[in-house]
């Protein structure tokens, strides 16, 4: 650590009015009542418990994350493991439930060792797994005996499952299977936890019986000793390297070389091979992992707006503090710079933005109770007919109500590529919103944006999932044209498209919520039978259409965001449990929202005859405006009621109080380990570093 | 060092067709004379002397990059630094031109702690200082006796120049200036070279004379001693800690108490302070940093295309060697997967960024031609006019020649815009194309990406800018309107929309390439005048009008990219050196990066009443399937062209013999110091690493 600042430097303050005072006048402009605001967006039991999380998380120096940025990966892997440690007996200790658990997490905000561990690796244990290997393997890691990762991902292969290379070859003679790698593709890539912390693996392998293949399937492995930690014989293990986020998670690599393990070691609640006769035993529902990454990326949905959040907090207080150039057409003799968000190129990149994290927060809620809505239904349509009531049905044994699923199915993956990509590039501008000082580690944007960003990748390319979501509105919209479609959401909107247009649509965008979000729907439509007509008249090949599907499918996200965000202000609980006066300021961001995507893909608008070019004009310019004066004042107000603590934002420029400057020296001149060594900065000299220059002053 | 691979894992190769096979395809696909491109691109002189600069440095320890993506800060500033040295001695043993030196820089592709030095340090001294001050400090900083930097930026002061609070304030009776750091804002920040290497700044201080202020002026300061390197007494000098990227430069802090110079050390060229009367002694030519801004902006938009260029040969040969699915339309039998490269939407992502890299190239090269033009104009009028023929006139000296200055000014300005955000964003583009392998830094992008980053903010941030760029267009479309504008480029643009605007335009954008450029024209002017009219006529405030100009800048910019792309195909050297089955490829990129912008914004096209909905639609569609189609056979080939060593490029994904799969484990496995290092895993564990494990087995 480097000497405190001397007296001289000590005495110092910001000049002008100081960003305490700024954000107080800001939080005095509007009267938003925050802390309703937040108890409606999370009820008071969940701020109750995340405060106090917090309290213990920050009285605990193990938690202490004065040195997060100055650390190089070796000692930020090392912080991170030694916190997972502890979150762990904390855990235990105050007895945590899951949900406690996963929202200390959130408040450290970094990944950990243990992550996939905790997730990944005991979900599929609990899930695939037969009440015996629960015994075997469940029970000793969820103690922590066992600290596994799910290894499914290859170095050739990532989206595509069945291209894994990897092999398990059942020998009836002695009954195991021998986990193999046969190429150097075929080595694991990119498994978390499993570069230093994992001693065991579920291995997703190419099952091979009689030299024939059966597909992936899962198998329990161990990997390392117990108690050396050393790899087991032809076992090669280890941690892939940096990465340009993500360091504080030891992503592994896994190769075999002809290794055994028993029959009981095939995870086989579902599909497994008698041990008898060595035949396959087919999987009673091979739709599950369907479930799953449905669930999955509906968790993505929640969570972007609250991710994106951070950084419009972040750079919308930052804004209010940094002051820069008078105002152009100030009067005479009026002094004094200008508050960065009174300018309207800024708000133009903030405020859509903080009106993205409402929408997608309201979204991210309406998909996680579609979620439930299906499983609550699939259990009753389930237990009705008899079968297991602990396994989930697939959607093969639900025909009469699987348009649910495959409704869910789509909705969550064009939500998914919406809300992360927007969460992610939101983030970027939020960070250069911040102008210089955004580039800086204290912003704390930077990383929390490059922590993020694989999101946009994993579970699910955002790119390669909307081909889903076109198949999935091609099928709807060829059942709409042959009469066989059920009455859904879907089909309600292609019915309107097809019963109005050759009438025309004429939607008053700016002067009625309700035709703005019919307008987005519109749209959807039109591209549908557009792609449709591509696909099925002019039998264009699939591959000529993916740019179109992808419009499409951002099409049909943006239109679910819109209509769930109009649905949220509309419904009677958010009436009644905010004040009058909240209620149009969320309205305004809604329409920010729904004209700022109009107005960026306004020729989709246009040539859908959806909407005339005068209102587009009008929406880019005039309305916009007009938004963005009503917001602005409630700006810091909006962002406070998202309730991050500053130890969670970990960032200078986002503090609550301001003290943007103060804390940004601070952190250089007082924190910064690089300013305890001397340069020797010469050419001609061949030392570097000279820490030894002050022991001989 | 992690021992190497056990044998068994050497011996394993990735599946099926070779990354090296397959390049070699692609190679063999296309005739494209990739030499005599490389040739046109950057001429036989430069391609040598690279190689030559190529086998001195990657020949020499120093500038071993294996290490690179694993150190922590200190350890790559550590690196750094030592880099800066072993160059600066190669740069004397050599006798380098500054070209060359510039060169070796560019192929070691990190900043250095003497980045600042070498060239703003070194210039700034040499533009501003007068014969006697060369001597006294330009001299030993030649020869690296002094070592410095340029401290403008302030903590709390960026782009407003005018706001800096350090003062200089000159003290008649002792003949000094005092360096005063009055508010913690007022500290230099973001200085680079800085935070560890320099012992001098140039500082950029308030005037102080007789309690008056006079403005911004440079003063030469020691900070450092010259044996000890410790700061000097009342100077606070420090790092100012990590940052997003540009992390092997030593950004830093300063601050002074009331720190005495004597009177030379005010760098005096162009104004000074009498030190017999006191008096200030007015600048002869305040507007020469306005000529110095032009300079360093041209030179962001020359490197644009290079700087793009390396993501865009990253991803396009990775693209061509990553195989992933089955073409959904192939036929029954057919196997093995797709080169990811095949798909349209790798094509539309990544094909558009190819065609930016050429288009920004021959922009930039224009850009610095004009440049150059217009010095030699300046040079030519000065010396008619017998002034000292070593200054540079300013534009007040030139007004009847001064349109060239300012049409420059506004191209730098809009031009920096739009080249350095197309090439920072288009990397990202390319990263994400690499899918979960881009995420890693073998992939070479990340940290490049990282490290470009804030070319977006400094020399002008780029939202800032476009305020200059409308206030430029709105200036000559009152010219024009006035009937008093000179007969240069932008005037007939506007002269030609005004002739035509009633009649209407009819531009046939997919058939002839003079239409394309001309609707890129026409949509300039289109947004001029209504920003005119919007500013003008409806009394609009500036601030509400700041959105529209930064619209406006970006069609300039794009018109001037269109516009240069064109010219340089049209050009007769450049039909002259490339085989005639060469220029239509390049034909092929300008109409994929025009059409691709086009559609890009094509309301913007439709409201300008430039191109029917019918044209926009087909563009978008038809026309762009296609010209991925033609271009994409030449892909690599194109890429090639640019001539990035694997040295440079530093990617195990961007290697020119596709060993992509092999490089990439080779780094994580044998090359990453984090296996070398032993975890004990378990919760209860209070020991965290065990370096020891090995030792005792």
């Amino acid at each position: 650590m480097p000497p405190p600042n001397p007296d001289w430097v000590k005495a110092l303050t910001p000049s002008g009015p100081q960003g305490s005072e700024l954000l107080a006048q800001e939080r005095a402009k509007s009267d938003l009542n925050v802390d309703q605001l937040a108890t409606f967006l999370f009820t008071d039991e969940v701020l109750e418990r995340n405060a106090k999380l917090l309290e213990i998380l920050s009285s605990n120096p193990v938690f202490d994350k004065s040195q997060n940025y100055f650390r190089g990966r070796k000692e930020r892997l090392e912080a991170a493991l030694a916190r997972a440690k502890a979150l762990r007996q904390l855990s235990v200790q105050h007895q945590w439930s899951q949900e406690e658990y996963e929202a200390a997490n959130e408040l450290i905000s970094e990944p950990t060792p243990y992550g996939l561990h905790a997730f990944m690796f005991l979900k599929t244990l609990e899930e695939q797994g037969t009440p015996e290997q629960h015994k075997l393997f469940l029970e000793p890691a969820q103690n922590y005996k066992y600290i596994g990762c799910y290894a499914q991902t290859e170095l050739g292969h990532g989206s595509n499952v069945r291209g894994l290379e990897t092999t398990a070859t059942w020998d009836s003679k002695d009954k195991t299977f021998t986990l193999h790698s046969p190429h150097l593709t075929a080595s694991k890539w990119w498994i978390g936890s499993l570069g230093k912390a994992a001693n065991h693996a579920v291995v997703v392998a190419q099952l091979i019986l009689d030299g024939k293949p059966y597909g992936p399937h899962p198998f329990f492995v161990q990997i390392r000793d117990l108690k050396t930690h050393q790899p087991l014989p032809n076992v090669h293990v280890g941690d892939i390297g940096p990465k340009f986020g993500y360091n504080t998670m030891d992503n592994g690599f896994l190769l075999f070389n002809h290794v055994k393990i028993p029959h009981v070691n095939m995870l086989s609640r579902f599909s497994g091979v008698d041990p008898q006769t060595g035949r396959y035993i087919k999987p009673s529902n091979p739709a599950l992992v369907y479930g799953t990454l449905t669930y999955v990326r509906s968790t993505i949905v929640f969570q972007s707006g609250s991710v994106l959040a951070r950084g419009v907090t972040i750079a919308t207080r930052y804004c209010a503090v940094r002051r820069q150039f008078q105002d152009r057409d100030a009067a005479e003799g009026e002094s004094g710079e200008n508050q960065v968000l009174n300018y309207t190129m800024v708000q133009h990149r903030i405020l859509p933005l903080l009106a993205a994290s409402y929408a997608l927060f309201f979204t991210g809620r309406s998909m996680i109770n579609l979620y439930k809505a299906n499983q609550a239904k699939m259990a009753q349509q389930h237990a009705r007919s008899g079968s297991d009531a602990k396994r989930l049905p697939g959607p093969e044994e639900l025909n009469p109500g699987s348009d649910l699923l495959s409704d869910l199915h789509a909705i969550s993956c064009s939500l998914k590529a919406f809300a992360s990509t927007t969460a992610a590039e939101g983030l970027e501008v939020c960070r250069r919103a911040c102008g210089g000082h955004g580039y800086s580690s204290f912003s704390g944007i930077g990383s929390w944006y490059a922590d993020y960003l694989p999101t946009v990748t994993w579970e699910g390319d955002n790119y390669m999932l909307t081909q889903q979501v076109a198949r999935y509105l091609l099928k709807s919209a060829r059942a709409v044209l042959s009469g066989k479609a059920a009455d859904n959401s879907i089909s309600r909107v292609f019915n309107e498209f097809i019963r109005r247009k050759d009438v025309g649509a004429a939607f008053d965008v700016l002067g009625n919520d309700q035709h703005l979000v019919d307008a987005f729907a519109w749209r959807v439509a039109f591209l549908t039978f557009e792609a449709l007509k591509h696909r099925d008249e002019d039998k264009q090949s699939w591959n000529s259409l993916l740019i179109d599907f992808w419009r499409l499918s951002t099409a049909y996200a943006q239109y679910q965001v819109v209509k769930n965000f109009y649905e949220a202000l509309q419904d009677e609980t958010t009436k009644s449990e905010l004040d009058p006066s909240t209620l149009p300021v969320l309205r305004q961001l809604f329409q920010l929202f729904a004209l700022h995507y109009l107005t960026t893909h306004a020729s989709e608008f246009f040539t859908s005859a959806a909407i005339t070019v005068r209102q587009i004009q009008l929406a880019r310019t005039k309305s916009t405006l007009s938004l963005l004066e009503q917001i602005r004042p409630h700006a810091v107000r909006l962002v406070d009621a998202w309730k991050f603590p500053d130890w969670q934002l970990d960032s200078s420029l986002g503090r609550y109080d301001g003290k943007v400057y103060e804390d940004m020296f601070h952190r250089a001149s007082e924190v910064n380990p690089l300013n305890d060594v001397v340069f020797d900065p010469y050419p001609d000299s061949p030392i570097l570093f000279r820490e030894d220059v002050k022991a001989k002053l």
